[in-house]
């Protein structure tokens, strides 16, 4: 698609679903008869914890990478990422041949940096600052002349995003509420076009951990408003909504719900024991996000919650990589 | 079937595939990269952990259960186990309307309990002795005159055990070596028949932890050999060999490879780090039997391993019921 071009479009969507599907798994959708009873509704997971590289990450990293003229990936790719965006973007690299180069803070989850040394790229660590980040990007960017893929903040990453949605919907066409974590609102910006272009009367809610709560203050504002400091163990769901994603979601969520650490580890946990999935702590936020729209009265939402739930529900597991001898339980 | 015949052959696994579709899921089948370079081949895991109950016994509970005359069934059934043919039991006996009674010593994993009342069991506990579980369901049976459903040893319940490998087959016919864990030999049984049914020249393998080793001490003496005592992780891989699953084990069997618990622990740990499924150690067994297959010369197996390995080997993942806080990593 056009990269000047700010907003991507379902034909934008459907047009990335086709260049991205040699590369990335279909993922299967998962459902639960004990989580239904819980959620008083019919869940239909969507398996992006199962996607190479282990999130939907790669959707959006391979279809930007792929997208590239010849000229702008023959010096690499670039980006600052904590994590899932970092591996995706190293595999969707080394899918096209071409080097990569990943500025990490040295507090990043240990399974995301082996999941990068996996694919071939590049490991530049910083300290954990979003100055370092930045500062890292610029200086590999310097030497190098790699080409940066932002994680969130570009439409070809949004649209590949938004393909996991399309491939939920496509099999389950009853879903009429969608939810997805939201950090910097890349996965909920490509969903809600996604949802919206398929069926304007589905329902998007983002779920948001408390201790990042900046695009639920910032949609409760009706502008940007960033994090003074973050604390949450979904360490895939600190960043921000950039003016994009922020204008995207204005236009298109019903709500967003937030959700405390421990509701995030609740939902962890009915997944590894109930579904028997492996779901990092950001990609479990969706799950605990609906659980507490289903509660209806006790929840923290930008909207009140829909009451009843529809019968069907899709929700997207968005990542599944975690150091195993940091599970909280 | 007849419940007289001993050995249940292909068109039994295929009616029973029929018989209890509409019940049990059609369980995904999962590939890893990562763990394909580890193998030195491409491994197609057939993924029983995400079948209903959380784990492959509950078809050939349903199998079992659902043939019961109206008569049989009138007084519900009854079984002693430790763990996954308990839940799978319930489960059936919910499916058809008729109360369960399931014996299960006090040392049974505690998800495995859960799952029981979950699916409206009546859990009675025990000392955890094999004497003590005879004599528990005795007393239920007199009590009750509820029908015994036998873990392993009955042509139902191995036919319905051979269903997974079915789907397997059908999915993936390039497939030319099966491997799954062995503890009654239930599992390994059907898979053997429905194996060798569609193609004589695949060949199968059994996974059994040397803690537990009845079933290769069995097959080397060509007689069935118990276990003085048992020590293994694989809390679901402790039962013995029946002369009826020895005889259809010595028919079909390549061999058995044997793993110590390490070996198991770490093949869980590959599969919840890289493949993001929750699997117990005894549904881990048959990837780490495999992983030691391909390491042909420190492999402890009743034949020598295949060398060099299928192109395509398919790897039953029985079961992933266990306590989220007595993980082993």
């Amino acid at each position: 698609m056009d990269a000047n071009r700010s907003t991507p479009t379902l034909t934008d969507l459907r047009a990335a679903q086709e260049r991205i599907a040699p590369y990335v798994h279909r993922t299967p959708v998962m459902t639960s008869r004990t989580l239904d009873v819980l959620a008083g509704t019919h869940l239909l997971f969507k398996c992006e914890n199962l996607q190479r590289s282990g999130a939907f990450k790669a959707r959006g990293a391979v279809n930007a990478v792929m997208q590239l003229t010849d000229e702008e990936a023959a010096h690499g790719v670039v980006a600052h990422s904590s994590g899932n965006h970092a591996g995706a973007l190293a595999l969707a690299a080394s899918l096209r041949g071409i080097p990569s180069y990943l500025v990490m803070p040295l507090d990043a989850p240990r399974a995301k940096v082996d999941a990068v040394r996996n694919y071939g790229g590049a490991v530049v660590s910083c300290e954990p600052t979003l100055a370092a980040r930045q500062e890292g990007l610029e200086a590999v960017r310097a030497e190098t002349g790699a080409h940066e893929v932002h994680p969130y903040d570009d439409p070809d990453v949004i649209a590949g995003a938004g393909t996991a949605v399309l491939e939920l919907l496509d099999e389950h066409p009853g879903i009429r509420l969608v939810i997805a974590p939201v950090s910097g609102g890349g996965l909920l910006s490509g969903t809600a076009i996604a949802v919206h272009g398929i069926d304007p009367a589905c329902v998007v809610w983002g779920a948001e951990p408390s201790g990042a709560d900046d695009a639920a203050r910032s949609l409760t504002a009706g502008r940007l408003l960033g994090n003074e400091s973050t604390a949450t163990i979904a360490d895939g769901l600190l960043a921000e909504l950039s003016p994009r994603t922020f204008a995207i979601l204005s236009e298109h969520l019903a709500g967003i719900v937030t959700v405390d650490d421990s509701e995030i580890v609740d939902a962890m946990s009915l997944l590894f024991g109930r579904v028997k999935l492996v779901v990092e702590a950001s990609g479990a936020a969706g799950l605990a996000g609906l659980l507490a729209l289903a509660r209806t009265e006790a929840c923290r939402a930008t909207a009140p919650p829909p009451a009843p739930l529809p019968e069907q529900v899709g929700v997207i597991l968005s990542g599944g990589n975690l150091d195993l001898d940091q599970l909280p339980f």
